[in-house]
């Protein structure tokens, strides 16, 4: 707890824009977003539905779009059905439920556009209805395209992060580790990564005295190279735990025994989409390794004319001994 | 009014963009713009009916396309009419009405491509005729697929703003106060903010008397925290009210009786979108409460794994009583 | 002449990337582009044909289109006529010219995908062809969606420049001045301008002397303010001609007789597209009126609620006498 | 080899992004990214089809497009021909391959939403069959229309290299220069370049002694003019070599002895898509020309009113004799 003091000293950042009291996890790694939830007023209003569409795994928004279709098709199927099957000329009429299956697929014929005709509306009603169906089925698929379009024209990082941190030796001393790598045919350049590292501490009356509470502050970490000009192989982040770093004098066990969260926030350049793409990670203490080093990932291939990228070794590493370093002064 | 002297020797902003001569509003709250209407010339060029459609709500916008269908539908079926029904085979003819029904449920077959066939063109002039409306009509849904798109993929902020700005106490004085929310599920990074005042002083020549007449002058704001990391909870623009400040030495009174108006200006990273995306908002002297602070509008959930933000709660505040303050030096 | 060998003691521009011996203009208003033409190579691999579709008339663009769906329905009828016009059910045979004209329209009901079905392929020729041109068809629209939607979506600043340049009264001495608009309801916010001038001097040899060529020599000119928060009203771009600027002591008759032209660069971040737009503009000699000064184009409407913006004076001035200015020393 | 160990003094940069072992072209012209494979991991994960489509050549791309349109009429044929063709009403029955062409006309007919009706589906299979597929047909347009709109859209700085990096004499001395054109007619604004040079070299010991294995190291390379305005004509990149470039006293064999490759890395604004494009180029040591300078590209037309850009002459340059230069203290 000692060790914690020493934070008074360190400059913490205000402008996070993550509030103090939580004891969770700030970021949520699966939707890679602030672990956040929304309550109060109308839910259409707190979703923006087509951020949602596209946030969506694919699977699951191809059968989104199918059973929309369906449905529509089932609505206009009965529409049809209460008209009369007499008003669709051609219809092979039989059961109520042959009936409807008739109409549904006219229904599906009219909404897609297909119109083979051997079906076809006769009188005012039913003619209406498959003019406002054909429409509608035009629109649907005009908001389909964009859909689909916007989900694959999304500028991505595409990064893989390692799983862990890894306290390294560094130099004459000890960096904390943690590595990316480009998995697809993209291309990044001019990257940028900022580290920030919230942590658990006292809260501290203007005075000193501690008031008993824990709450959330957070460091920024310096990182030795914050920039790259081309992100093209795995690019290893490197904070040097130095008598700058918030890290400074832990051990082992002070960081297994902290509450705290490291986010990765890197900002890249994406030339095929020519547009800013921003990736977003995190670890907490369990996610820390001591005393370990990643294994470089890439190689030269058999001929030496080019470098190939192992994506399976992101988190390869071994376990190496640290430098004994100083205790730190409490 | 002696209060308003001494902005005379406040430092004005004179790249506002807004004229300083009007007595209205400067920023329309529902249109997100600047309250500037316009005169002279064509009225399609004075519109780029793009943005106009991007602009327009859902329902009209829906309501607008349908009702281009239906008259794009009227004219053509004028014009199968005029050719002669005996140039479509297959109609079932009747009463004019009845005629004209038919004409025009085969041109929204022919527009939409649905073309169920129990309705041909035959014959040179009916056939050219239907082979323009389903060209125009596939033309049609090209530019029906591209206002979706352009609608549903423009890039929005999606933030309120608390409906007034307060002025709370603050470390040892008072502060101008406002506050802003994300309310859908989109991750916004790296927002900036920025607050300008619009005040009606009095006109004064270079030798400093008054020349009568009142005109509008432009003030930056300072703001404690202007930049964010992340904006995914509540932001509380904070201007603290100290000597630097325009409102230093104002009474509730005095803000009361000014012609002021307060422009928020927005700037953040949507990281699903990524683009920059903006967002504004004004306040006048009726919309600013003296003594009063607002709630926090986020707690922690139930088992304390994650923030949940009220979106009920940007406006709740309390009424305090704010600490004295000197009256400013005239 | 005198006048112009000062020029030698102004800091001229390198990085303007245009040519310096070039004696027309240097660009080109009606294409908002540098006046330069191509050779060279492949006409194919001079035009991007989406530049070119895009910069294009609408009228002529929709025109365009319709005769590609003309011609790609010609070509196919021509096949169809080959394949032999018993290969289609359907086809009510006739003259040369009505068989012609019968599978012209079965081809663009292929096409256009609508498929009456009163003509249809029979056999494996015409089935496959029209299977084709089905496919093409959607291929078709597919781009003339994408073109539809790069036309309207592409991003512009939508801004009106006078046609003249003022030389005007500006506190105790004179100014140039020249008056951009926004024309359109765009809302155009953080703008900034750029003024430069190029003007044929005589190319000297660093010793002093004239090599008797005039060359072109670029000088940027400084702007009082250059940057706007909002641009919602005219904005008028002032260049005091002061001991700084390149005019410093130019007479009416001097700018007559100098060959110059002086490039506007403006660029603005529009807040529906979020994104940043430009717009370029330019000037020459003939286009600088000396003694006049701008007419405001905007005044408050009747209830004095908002301003209004007179588009139709954006060109309006009034001639003034100017200030008498010291002759330059030569 | 003296000459290398001078590059101990120099700065190299550590920010590249590639590897320091390789011994071949670190960048891929063809494809103008870094020349780096991947492996490890599911191929699906690897590559972003998106991306894979938008670098496809047209024709290559229309091909796939159309041999997939084949391959699932294949397969849509198969399961109507399982189902029965009698359940397809109007089909002209005949041998197998007769039988099973109809049901693949059927299909594309169905695909494509044509729908002529001549063959229609009859009973629930093959209704159900034909819903579905007329469903993705839709869906497969909306989208190939999202792959051609991504595919023209994407933003491209179309600017064609020369072959060669020359040595001239430039001032007193001499230079590296190398040319760049753009080729279509796109506007390219505020252009700017960087040089970066990987040179193979001794690794050495922090004590000075060579540990006989050579690595690469980055150095930045001065640039005369690396940003300007308008990128209209060509634009020459200059890096004289003077006492701060890594060549200072490099002789002709030196060049040729060397392993090196020169990065060309230029950022551009397209007035038309409104974005920063960028492109990329390389050297190596064979593509070094010495004595040499290139022949201006562009020329005014006959009248002198424009100036003429002439894409052929991007590789003109005529041998010239360089002025004798010190040779470098080793």
């Amino acid at each position: 707890m000692a060790l914690l003091r020493r934070f008074r000293n360190l400059k913490s950042e205000d402008n996070t824009g993550f509030g103090t009291s939580s004891s969770g996890r700030f970021f949520d790694r699966k939707f890679g977003s602030a672990n956040v939830g929304k309550t109060g007023g109308n839910i259409l209003t707190r979703y923006s539905w087509y951020h949602t569409f596209l946030g969506m795994q694919t699977h699951r928004f191809l059968l989104l779009l199918f059973l929309i279709y369906i449905l529509i098709n089932l609505v206009f199927a009965g529409i049809y059905y209460i008209i009369g099957i007499e008003h669709l000329a051609g219809v092979h009429s039989g059961s109520s439920f042959k009936n409807f299956t008739e109409v549904f697929f006219f229904s599906a014929q009219t909404f897609t556009t297909v119109g083979y005709g051997r079906i076809s509306p006769v009188g005012f009603m039913a003619s209406a209805v498959s003019t406002f169906e054909a429409f509608l089925g035009l629109l649907s698929f005009a908001i389909a395209t964009g859909l689909f379009y916007g989900r694959f024209s999304r500028p991505r990082a595409f990064l893989h992060f390692s799983n862990n941190v890894l306290i390294s030796p560094y130099k004459d001393g000890i960096a904390l580790m943690l590595r990316m790598s480009p998995y697809k045919n993209n291309n990044l350049s001019e990257a940028e990564t900022k580290l920030t590292l919230a942590m658990q501490v006292e809260d501290t009356l203007p005075d000193g005295k501690s008031t008993g509470k824990m709450i959330n502050k957070f460091y920024n970490l310096d990182i030795e190279i914050s920039k790259i000009n081309a992100l093209s192989l795995s690019w290893t982040i490197v904070h040097p735990i130095n008598d700058k770093s918030p890290f400074y004098g832990f051990t082992e066990t002070d960081i297994k025994n902290s509450r705290m969260e490291i986010f990765v926030f890197v900002k890249a350049f994406d030339e095929v989409f020519s547009n800013t793409v921003v990736a977003r990670w995190s670890y907490i203490s369990s996610e820390i390794i001591w005393g370990a080093k990643f294994r470089i990932m890439y190689h030269p291939n058999k001929d030496n004319t080019k470098m190939i990228l192992d994506l399976k070794k992101i988190n390869s590493f071994e376990n190496v001994k640290l430098p004994e370093i100083e205790p730190a002064l409490n």
